[in-house]
């Protein structure tokens, strides 16, 4: 194995992309009308500088680093590719560079962030359009489409990038990841590990079993909780043999309905995969 | 541009490979039956610590920085993905680190190259499998199949990359580019910037074009001069919109024909591209 931590995760990012078919995403077969592969292949190597620093065991605060991967990120045309990835990424990384790369070591990075994490969270929001839930009344002042201007009232809360999280955990996939010890994430490692084949076919299947398991979150936020229900009905469908999973693509694309969340899950998946020795 | 030098020649690599339709070669809609797309990704990432100092102006010589990234390039089960296109890359990565990348500065980059980057270059095949052509009688000693061992021989003879180049430009597409001032790399990066539409649209016309205009040599090594000829009658139809180039690209896969050197051409003509403000 000569690829670094940083590396693996980059490599995590083009699989995820490369797999196919993984209903309503872009695949390696499928674009959106905006948003193409190849801006994830862009995305993908834009990011490698945030995610080096997030593999530094002395880089600077994970919020940090992740802004500065998606800084990189969004040196493409496309608008947002790899955001939610980048953000499930970034306790894994830099647990996976202090150490073997458990739930818990991951758990106690996502714990251990202070406000100058949160701080980069929200000045990511200056580089990119990301498609977001609306804040409670009460928290007006940290709606993160404020960007850099929700920094003095972040400041002022001393809220931590957890403290963040927990209050999204409700609505948010990757919130509920980050305080939920990524239950998901190395369940979806863990079944890619287990399986057959070229690790995107394994990769192909696994997203399906998370699409029908739970309703996306970025597909909730995007068209509401009805539609996301529905979709992980359909895609139930398809894990069960009783759709293609091809046809479903096709249909999910044409509706304009990207399950972003669940990819951003097996981005994750991949990574602890790869660093647990499952080859490409 | 956020893009690093060495981050715009991984980048290319990956635009190739995402490229489609691309008669014979793996890309996006299509793989080989031991090689596949993700190889490609893998490859591409595994590349970037030997693009790195292939970028540093002063790095170690090309040769040696050509063999570190084929040691990365190899760290997947697919076998030779990047070879040619990482060779092509070398002089320009680095003459891009030195200035403008202007076909002048490439020539003398690969002009400028001593017997330590032949030691790399002869290095670089222990790491994985390429098929070249056999040597003339003369030249057995130099084979590049002996790999390391043919170290000793090249030093007694204290040949320069280039001049291994010189030796090779009449059988292979690289080398050609190697010690003619890289003239249809340049000018497929000319023809990209040209054309409107994403880029690896723009990409796949190239390809075409290239492969239409002369027969590919790594065909040529493969299946012989009059089977590459053939491929090129083929592309030149397709290109004239005689022929589908989707079906072309089937025939050819099924026909086990790889155009890899019009590939490697393609890479390099992309990092050129991007280099030159062409956006992704």
């Amino acid at each position: 194995m000569t690829r670094t931590i940083a590396q693996q995760a980059e490599l995590a990012l083009l699989l995820e992309v490369g797999t196919t078919p993984k209903p309503g995403n872009v695949d390696r077969h499928r674009d959106h009308n905006e948003l193409h592969f190849e801006h994830f292949l862009a995305g993908a190597v834009g990011a490698s500088a945030g995610l080096e620093a997030l593999a530094d065991p002395d880089g600077p605060p994970i919020g940090v680093a992740f802004e500065r991967a998606v800084e990189g990120m969004s040196d493409q045309s496309g608008g947002n590719t790899q955001f939610g990835g980048l953000l499930l990424l970034a306790p894994l990384v830099r647990a996976a560079a202090l150490g073997e790369l458990t739930p818990d070591r991951a758990r106690r990075i996502a714990e251990g962030t202070g406000v100058e994490d949160t701080v980069g969270f929200y000045r990511a929001f200056e580089h990119v359009d990301v498609a977001v839930a609306d804040p409670p009344e009460d928290m007006d002042t940290l709606d993160v489409r404020r960007g850099s201007g929700a920094v003095p009232a972040v400041r002022q809360r001393n809220l931590s990038l957890y403290d963040i999280m927990e209050r999204s955990a409700d609505h948010d996939g990757i919130a509920r990841e980050w305080t939920g010890n990524f239950e998901r994430t190395f369940d979806a490692a863990e079944a890619i590990k287990t399986r057959d084949g070229p690790v995107t076919d394994r990769a192909a299947a696994i997203f399906l079993d998370m699409l029908a398991a739970d309703p996306d979150t970025f597909v909730a936020i995007n068209h509401g909780e009805e539609v996301a229900e529905n979709v992980r009905e359909r895609a139930a469908a398809a894990r069960d043999g009783r759709v293609d999973p091809g046809t479903l693509a096709e249909e999910l694309i044409t509706e304009g309905i990207n399950p972003g969340t669940t990819a951003d899950l097996l981005a994750g998946g991949l990574f602890v995969a790869l660093l647990r020795g499952v080859d490409v």
